[in-house]
Formats: C-alpha cells, sequence, structure tokens
C-alpha cells in the first residue's frame, strides 16, 4: 500500500522556520517507528504571490484536495499589506479552507503544567486547562454574499453577509458533540441569538441535533459577549465551545491567549470523509507569521510540532503516535527548556528553533 | 429656566434595585448642591412587555427623545426568554439606541485599586487599568438588512447583514478621537479588515477622519482577533480603542472582566447634540439584569450610580459634580464595603445594595 500523503505549505514569516523542525520529527518516524509519508512541498500565501501573482496556485490547490492531510506554517507579512484584497496571503488561507470544505477548526487552549505561570491570569486560573474551541470555518460572514465597498448616493458603504444554513450548523454541531464524547461530554454552544437571526437559527440547529442524536452529552447556549466575559472569568467551566466563524475567529483567540503561550497552541481544520475514510484536513498552527522575528531563531516551533501531533491522531488514526509527540514536548518543557517566547517568570535555558527541535527529537 | 429632564427606565431584574440607589443620589444633589432635575420614570424591556405587549411603548420612545437624557437600568429574564424576537426586551433598548441615534457607546474599563485582587488577571496586568472602548451603537450587524430566517430549498437559512456607511464610521472615529485627546491621545481601531470589505471601508475612514482632523492622536489599527488576545495579555498598552457594534459588544465584555469587578462599571450613549446643545444620551449599567439575584438584596448598585455620574460629566457639563460621585465610590470601596459580587480575596464589610447606597450617600 502506498504512504499516505502529506502536503507542506510552510507560507511565510516563521512558517518555513518551524516547519523545518516538523520535518524532522516526520524523518524520525519513519525512521525510528517505521511511519512512512509521501511528502511535498509547494508555496502558499505571500510567498505564492512573489512566484505566482496569486496566494495560491490552482496546482497547489489540486494538491491539497488530494493529500491525506495538508500541514500548512502561516502566511501573511507586511511586505504584502498594500496587496488588494483578492490576493492578500490570507485568501490562500482562505481559499483552502473553503474549497476542502474544511468546516469543524479544532482549537484547542491547554496550559501546560510547566508554564502555567506565563500567563497574564492568575495561575489557579489557568493551571490545567484543557479546552477546545469548535469554529465553524467555511461559512458565515467570511464567505456570504453580497460583500464588497459600494457607492450609494456619494458615500461608501462596506456590506459583508453573515449567513448559515441548517446543513453547514448542523454538521459542525455533530463533529463538536462527538469530541466531546470523547473528552467530557459537555458543550456550550455561543452565538448573539438575542440581537441576530442567524444566532437564533445556530441556537435552535444545535439543539435540534442534540436532542435527536447526542441527549446524552451536557449542552448549554451562551450569548458571545457573556463567552468572551466567563473565558476571562473562569476558563474551566467550559470543556468544548462550538461556534460561528467569526465569534470562533475572536473568542479562540482569546482563549488561546489565556494560556499565556501563543507559541504552543495547534489547530486542525477537518472536512468530510474522503474516500479512504480519512477526513480531509489541514493543520497549523494558531500562531501567525511573526514577521519581526523571522530569520531570527526565535520562533517557537511547539505549535507546529503539535499540529502534527494532531495529523496524526485525526487523519492517520496514530493516537499513541501523537501522544508520544506530545509527552515529548512537555519533557523539554518540564526540562526548562525555553524559545524566546517563553522566557518568563521562571528563567529556564534559553533555545533556539532548531535547538528546541532537537530536544524534542531527543526527547521522542 | 427649566430644570434639565431625566427619564429613568429601571426594567427588568436589578434594574429597579439599583436604580433606587441613584433615585436617592439624585435627591441629594438636590437638597445639598441645588442641582435639580425633573424627574420621570417609564417601562423598558420586560416590565413594557408585561403592561403593554411591546418592550417600548411609543410613548416612552417619544419621552427618551424630549428627554435630556436617559438613566436605563437593565433588561431581560428568563420569564421573557421564549417571546418572539420581535418583542423581546432587548428590543426596547435597541430601539431606544437606534431611534435616538446613540451612535457613540462609550464604556471605560476601569479597575479601583481596592478591587485590583478581584480580577482573575495578576495583579500587575489589571492595577491602574483606565481604557475606554468606543463602541458603534446604530449600525452594522445589529441593524442591517436583509435578515431573518428564510427558506431555501428544504432547509432554513439565517441571515444578517453586516453594513457600515462612511459617515457613520466617520462620526465614531471622530468622538472616539475627541475623546482621546481628553485622555492619553491614543486611539487603536480594531476590525478585521483581512477578512471583511466592511474591515476594509472601516480602516480607511477611520485613517482619513485622523489624517484629516486628528493627526495630532496616535492612531493604530488592529485586527480584532488579536485585539481580544492583546487586552488579555497586557490591556495597558491601549487607551481608547473604538471599534464597531458587534467587536464593540465582545470586547467590551472581555475589557469589563479584566477589571474583576463588573457590577463596578458604567456606560454612556450618545448621539448627535439637540438643539440645547446636549447629545442625546442614555445611560446604563454594564452589567445586565441578574434575574438570579434580584429582589435579595444582594446587587451593586455602583454601576448604574457611575451611569449617572457620567451624565452629569457628559450631558450636564457637571464634571465637578460627576467627580465627587466618583470618589465616593473609591472611598467606600477603600473603607472595604464590598456587595456580594464583590466578597472575594480581601474579606472586606458585606454590605446589601441599600447600605451600599447609605455609605455613597455618607461619603458625599
Ligand atoms: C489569517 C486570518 C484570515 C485568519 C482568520 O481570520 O480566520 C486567522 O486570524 C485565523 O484565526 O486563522
Ligand atoms: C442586551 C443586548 C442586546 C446588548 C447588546 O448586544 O448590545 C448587550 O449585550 C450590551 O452589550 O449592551
Amino acid at each position: 500500500m502506498a504512504n499516505p500523503s502529506l502536503l507542506i505549505l510552510a507560507g511565510d514569516g516563521i512558517g518555513p522556520e518551524v516547519m523545518a523542525e516538523v520535518k524532522r520529527i516526520i524523518g524520525w518516524m519513519g525512521a525510528k517507528r517505521g511511519i512512512h509519508f509521501d511528502v511535498s512541498e509547494d508555496l502558499v500565501g505571500g510567498a505564492a504571490y512573489d512566484v505566482h501573482g496569486v496566494p495560491l496556485a490552482d496546482a497547489t490547490m489540486a494538491k491539497a484536495q488530494a493529500a491525506d492531510a495538508v500541514l500548512l506554517g502561516a502566511v501573511g507579512g507586511p511586505k504584502y499589506d498594500k496587496l488588494d484584497f483578492s490576493v492578500k496571503p490570507e485568501r490562500g488561507l482562505l481559499r483552502l479552507r473553503k474549497e476542502m470544505d474544511l468546516f469543524s477548526n479544532l482549537r484547542p487552549a491547554q496550559c501546560f503544567d510547566a508554564l502555567a505561570d506565563f500567563s497574564s491570569l492568575k495561575r489557579d486560573v489557568v493551571a490545567g486547562l484543557d479546552i477546545v474551541i469548535v469554529r465553524e470555518l467555511t461559512s458565515g460572514v467570511y464567505f456570504g454574499e453580497p460583500r464588497g465597498i459600494f457607492k450609494e448616493g456619494n458615500e461608501r458603504v462596506g456590506i459583508n453577509t453573515q449567513r448559515y444554513t441548517e446543513s453547514e450548523i448542523a454538521r459542525v454541531a455533530k463533529s463538536a458533540f462527538e469530541l466531546a464524547r470523547k473528552r467530557s461530554n459537555k458543550v456550550c454552544s455561543m452565538e448573539k441569538a438575542n440581537v441576530m437571526e442567524s444566532g437564533i437559527l445556530w441556537r435552535d440547529v444545535v439543539q435540534e441535533v442534540h436532542d435527536r442524536d447526542y441527549p446524552d452529552v451536557e449542552l448549554s447556549h451562551m450569548y458571545a459577549d457573556n463567552g468572551a466575559m466567563q473565558l476571562v472569568r473562569w476558563p474551566k467551566q467550559f470543556d468544548v465551545i462550538v461556534t460561528d466563524n467569526l465569534f470562533g475567529d475572536v473568542l479562540s483567540d482569546c482563549a488561546a491567549m489565556l494560556t499565556g503561550s501563543l507559541g504552543m497552541l495547534p489547530s486542525a481544520s477537518l472536512g468530510a470523509p474522503m474516500a479512504n475514510g480519512r477526513p480531509k484536513a489541514l493543520y497549523e498552527p494558531v500562531h501567525g507569521s511573526a514577521p519581526d522575528i523571522a530569520g531570527t531563531g526565535k520562533a517557537n516551533p511547539i505549535a507546529c510540532i503539535l499540529s502534527f501531533a494532531m495529523a496524526l491522531r485525526y487523519s492517520f488514526d496514530l493516537g499513541d503516535e501523537a501522544t508520544r509527540v506530545e509527552k515529548a514536548v512537555e519533557k523539554v518543557l518540564a526540562d526548562g527548556l525555553r524559545t524566546a517566547d517563553l522566557m518568563g517568570p521562571d528563567g529556564g535555558t534559553p533555545v533556539s528553533t532548531t535547538q528546541m527541535g532537537d530536544a524534542v527529537l531527543a526527547a521522542l
């Protein structure tokens, strides 16, 4: 049987640097565990724009569709800030999400024991925190039509459309309930049903899916503004949070920051099962391309490494191998190894991107 | 000359209880400072629905339009959860905002010295925090058309429209720049210009207003998801934040929670100047109607009292009197008086809603 295929899109800024460490771990998996992947690489974001004039070439899109999993680094940078909206680096990422139909974006916000003092929140508020935000990723105001800037009389009007169909809500709700069953069996759904009709539909459909297929899962509903508050007040009240594309964008960044270690957080974006039973899937760190530190060896490769671990778990059913990688990361953190973003309250041993990669490999 | 008029809409839940304490302070202003108001009262929210079948009667709307300032308590409660969208308590509040055209909503997030340990954030992150979120309040996805739940083929679709005109953005930007000039002269504007065209227009117009009329104010732009992160990471980097209706809703609740004392935070919603030069204005606490503690004497009246102080400052040009009220509040906090929501790390003297009102009056 052919090896499963991995498409690597390292992207911009620190993307290629952190991805380099992941490639070494992929190599280790082959050499030491006999787990082989067919790895190919291509361009996305500004890097693709520089070569093709678009942030994602059609040929790359086709490769992504065919791959068993896509690993993405990060996109964007000041160099591309003045580009037209339609060719900005972000559009490459959004095209991947939309055309691969990756509707379920899992964003764990986990506080590593060794880093509990790094948060701006008090230790007892975040220590042991382990929640997942399931963000709808292919619809809502990110993709709704009409959209654009129009002339109306003698002034401009900016328009975007929040739009959710019943089936779009149902499928992401289902994925949140499935995830909850593997965790603490608790889902909180967030919207603004008090002011938005799309929020009313969201709430109703999530409740219907629950009542029909997941009555065993504890379900609650919360307005998104209160959700932001509660995340800051006492995040451990949550297990799985499910919300729409835009609220998910803001709330997951808020949740990520609670852990105090953005450079540590992975994400998985999953779609429907392919012919081989694997879901369409893209894995990427939650952090951005951090152009200010690109090329300085300061980037933390752990979020990208943990994204690969998520790929092992969700795409290749290699949960044990995923755990092995995660444990290795925990060990190097407990050993006090710290990339620049983690130089904080507890001193620790400063290491570069590559040295962190070395250490994770050694711990494996 | 006639006394300025105040319309009190106490609303639901703890609204009437906290407003009762404000009325005593209004009385004190007349008796001790010779500052008299013509006070009238009416119904809003569920209280109005119970009597009129709508959350805001037309006659009440007319009174609000004519008043020099409106003081609002809070709206909503579980009793009204099953009501049709169009008559929910919230619609009363939204109608006031829209028809009075209260486009600029000032939400200070201030950390009181005596309460710096109440936050879930570390003391040094929040101590001395004093920022204001200026939220656009009359447009965006809250009011944009088309909106509703429609049938499409055999499924339902929920639609809302994010819509901003140039002039809507310009006027709220202007109010943020004006406010910044009275503070630390620094504005950060937040949107999602990387994914929404309405965000691009927002960014462009804020920049244009700045370059034309407020070049002396320091202006920066930030994506709203990053804004949520930065608020949690290091909120003191901000002075004035300006953002749209929906982001403002979520981000201001996040900012409010940073201070750890939601029961303390006031807000002002301001519109264009009336014939007498005063702006159309509505003042209300940031907290909600807290139906779970209504009637128990546990409510904290301070947010509502400080909202009245904002009215003194912004509607009646009585900045000194406003400061007097604010200082009285600071004193009772420093003295250790604590309503139930403030019973926290430092012990303190437990007091009821009325006892807190007594203490503020005594401190005046
Ligand atoms: C880069 C940007 C388009 C993206 C988004 O808004 O979804 C990012 O913020 C994210 O959360 O993945
Ligand atoms: C009660 C509700 C309609 C309101 C809003 O969403 O604006 C509230 O959350 C607020 O922030 O004032």
